[in-house]
């Protein structure tokens, strides 16, 4: 199995921590998340969206979207519920990571340590930290009363939120407000076969 | 059943789209995409993202994210495939729908036509428009083989891609260049009980 990577991404990451949980083994392809000239060369067969990850399974079909690949791998293990409404609530997490999360905090934090623009983060930095804050403010206000985000389990939906929240200080977001994510953050890291974005 | 719903948003057509063809009834309450001030008082309960659709089941249990309500209704009917590569492909398409389809293309139409400042999107319109295009060139490539996104039938990747493309004239997109996806959307027109947005 091959996985077009980036290491500093959170979306590639959350693939490679969900695949070292189950003991699943693959091989990487480096891709720049700064030079984005040769995307549609090493991607445009595989994913016309050109975005990493993306997976070519061991039989050489191609599967993109973070969060579609988590689905795949963690459906029938303990990492994905089988009653359908936890499974729901589960996706209804992975897309408010997407659509209301990910735009700031990860966006933040790429225009900030990442770039090598750091002027284009000061230049959007306000709608940004709003953005991240009302994100971070719905997951403070989910987590106050609840051990993990579904089901008070360890899930896919952990992750996929795991991934930029807990390097959330690299776009210059400040968890001390909010004590039951840094919880949370930690229940995470305690999980059995966790590894780090940068190992 | 009880649906927190918008008349012009496309993610709360595409709850109402699925739950028509399937025959599921529901009642509304309408919410306001433009004055959101009331949105903790309305939603605050029910979903910390504060955004619609939110739908709240017969049991009083709540479902936000259109996506994720959409996979929780079709799961084990006609709408969404049982084989799991098909199941991770509706999903890649929904989280593209979400991530790099929606923010361009429904939220042009919704500064141009809706949200009474139009001066708005005028600001933003190379970004809106650029983005927009982006998408819609990765769906035409790969509709250009097929007559649905997944598994060559009718799914709610269909579904959630529709409800914004097939109103993207009104964020000034241009389908023209578009024959792929133009053919596509009279495929999904043609489906047993569709139902228009404004119906």
């Amino acid at each position: 199995m091959l996985l077009y990577n980036s290491a500093v991404s959170g979306n590639c990451y959350k693939v490679r921590l969900l695949l070292a949980q189950l003991g699943i083994g693959y091989e990487t392809v480096d891709v720049s998340v700064v030079d984005r000239s040769n995307r549609a060369e090493i991607l445009g067969e595989l994913n016309h969206g050109l975005r990493v990850p993306t997976l070519v399974l061991d039989d050489g079909r191609p599967l993109a979207e973070s969060n579609a690949i988590l689905w795949y791998f963690a459906d029938g293990t303990a990492y994905l519920s089988e009653d359908p409404y936890a499974r729901a609530q589960a996706l209804q997490w992975m897309f408010f990571e997407q659509y209301s999360h990910e735009p700031y905090v990860a966006v933040a934090r790429f225009l900030l340590a990442y770039s090598g623009q750091p002027e284009l983060f000061e230049r959007r930095r306000e709608r940004l930290l709003e953005g991240g804050y009302a994100a971070l403010d719905a997951m403070e206000r989910h987590l106050e009363r609840r051990a993990f985000l579904v089901a008070d389990r360890y899930s896919i939906a952990d992750i996929a939120l795991y991934a930029y929240t807990h390097v959330a200080d690299e776009g210059d977001f400040d968890l001390a407000g909010y004590p039951a994510i840094r919880a949370w953050l930690g229940r995470v890291v305690a999980q059995p076969g966790h590894v780090t974005i940068d190992s």
